[in-house]
């Protein structure tokens, strides 16, 4: 078991990765709790619920909410039902709420917890590889019909407990969306990690390489994270990517693409640009050969209407005063954040389509 | 204009006491705001939103969401209809929120801007006696229907801007409301303001009076959440009076007594508890007289049933582990927590409420 420390601004607090730890629950949790609720989805449930469950003495009263899987189930509807539930449950401010899951379930029963009685204990268990990255830092959310996590606050977990053997039914495209965040983790810290990573087929690895994968870009994150928690600064540039990401995901609707899938392709677009806009000298040709290898769904974003999606970026979480705020790279490990002008983006925005066009996604 | 400054664990702010704030918030404001948003009510908007909005130059976007008068709005409905107003006004992370009104207002107002793109900057605006106290401490929060503020966070404003003007307005209920923490925050800190304020026809008082008791209702509010923001420890003692408060509140129904005047009787109720259960020797006499000379409707706390105030009381959800945790004083200024059992609670309740009975509310 791997155990990194995560100094938060509220308090500090464990992340614990390695196998089987769903069955050693009892002896890993810090806590002591009398009533916990878990939430979990309908995917999720069938797989790990009882394991969860059974990890725990039988004088602790431990009750479940099972949303439905997917995107959809972080509205202001399936948020007002876990209200619910907590009261329905009695949930005190001694209780704990367990999310199990994969981001959605992260970020839904985070803000939860963050809400319920103004705040009770929340602990993690993430199950997909995206969710080392959601995991980590304190956001939780819900989605507006209007955009994604445009609800939520900032909230720590008090402990995030990470069994990897629930990785291993993981369906190809969740593998590739964990490691389109996994990529941008070394991006953004460590070339040597990048050229390693690029060289890997990520459908094919070995536990062990996974774990030690999935701990350094928890490391990559806390350290940005413990540095600026509210994002005033430098977690900005854990967006990168982000903003094509988000465009493109509500223009194909949520749901064709992985939201790793769509950061994968949007990091190739910073990438273009940054060689453009910074001149910087990036690994881009191997880059663009892992997305192939790995087959990604690049051709998806040949279909896009640049005018549609420059539309979307204006209208992001991240914008400030109506300006485009864009993360790039002079170099890997050297992220920066720039205010580029629309027309320019445009323009990028219009090459990258052109070469995604022209490129055949399975190589 | 008085100043007092709060050092909140997130930042210090100052809250400004004094008359005609409104027609000043341009210089008073700290912050710079393109884009500001004021929640109100349908009760206050008539009276002082244009005031407000008037005040800002008129480069500034400023628009308002008015809910209906009233607790009821203090709804996970109407939340949702606020966030749905904050995104079609399109405001981000550099836009304010105002709450211009009472306690109502200030936790919903709040709640929103907590939770809004995971929080902007919020500005209270009380306009009433009451929100002298919920506008100072960082606790905001919706209703549920089992339950006040059940759903909420620890928020706090960027600012608090208290122009007592907007309390000449108030009608006599409400004064007596307000009286009713004010009241409290001398009973947990001061006697000899104690013995003043009992002496005193609240219905009658100047505004310089008025202020002033304001102003050091904030200042014993403000030393207690510096020490304990987050309602570990000392902070409990705040809820001197509100375990029979809430109780009654909501077996009377909401609306037919005001909060502070719930926490009127409920803290004769704690100091009749005190003398029994810690023989502590309080001005219980002078507290009743007070409550009669200003008309506070003791009346309606005969018709209660102890059994049923017990239950609700179990279910309150500064209850742990379902016992009942209430706030005594030892003496006034000096206030503990004990942990009652219920059987006494409820002896106590049946001699209070006889106690009650033979009082005439009107002395």
């Amino acid at each position: 078991m791997e155990q990194i420390q995560i100094a938060a601004s509220t308090h500090s607090y464990k992340v614990e990765i390695g196998a089987s730890l769903r069955f050693q629950l009892e002896s890993i949790i810090e806590g002591s709790y009398k009533n916990i609720l878990v939430i979990t989805d309908s995917e999720v449930a069938p797989l790990y619920l009882e394991d969860v469950k059974q990890s725990f003495p039988s004088h602790v009263e431990i009750t479940e909410h099972i949303v439905p899987a997917g995107e959809a189930s972080k509205s202001m509807e399936q948020y007002s039902r876990l209200m619910d539930t907590c009261i329905a449950r009695q949930l005190d401010r001694k209780s704990l709420i367990v999310g199990l899951g994969g981001g959605m379930v992260g970020d839904l029963a985070g803000f939860a917890a963050a809400t319920y009685l103004r705040g009770i204990d929340f602990l993690q268990m993430p199950t997909t590889i995206l969710a080392h990255d959601s995991s980590v830092g304190g956001k939780v959310a819900i989605n507006h019909t209007q955009g994604k996590n445009l609800i939520g606050c900032f909230y720590n977990p008090i402990q995030v407990i990470y069994d990897t053997e629930t990785l291993s039914s993981l369906p190809s495209a969740e593998i590739r969306s964990g490691f389109g965040e996994v990529v941008k983790h070394a991006l953004l810290s460590d070339s040597a990690w990048c050229e390693e990573i690029l060289k890997t087929n990520i459908l094919h690895l070995s536990s062990e390489q996974l774990n030690e994968y999935l701990a350094k870009g928890i490391k990559v994150k806390a350290q940005i994270v413990e540095e600026d928690e509210k994002e005033q600064g430098i977690r900005k540039h854990l967006n990168l990517g982000h903003t094509l990401a988000h465009a493109l995901e509500a223009e194909l609707g949520y749901g064709r693409i992985t939201h790793g899938e769509a950061v994968a392709i949007g990091i190739w677009f910073a990438m273009r640009v940054s060689e453009q806009y910074l001149e910087a000298s990036l690994p881009v040709g191997n880059y663009i050969k892992w997305l192939q290898m790995n087959h990604y769904p690049i051709n998806l974003a040949e279909t896009i209407d640049p005018d549609r999606i420059i539309e979307r970026m204006k209208w992001d979480k991240k914008t400030v005063d109506s300006q485009i705020h864009y993360v790039l790279l002079e170099a890997v490990g050297n992220p920066v954040v720039q205010k580029i002008e629309e027309g320019l983006i445009k323009e990028y925005l219009s090459d990258f389509i052109k070469e995604v066009s022209g490129i055949d996604e399975r190589n």
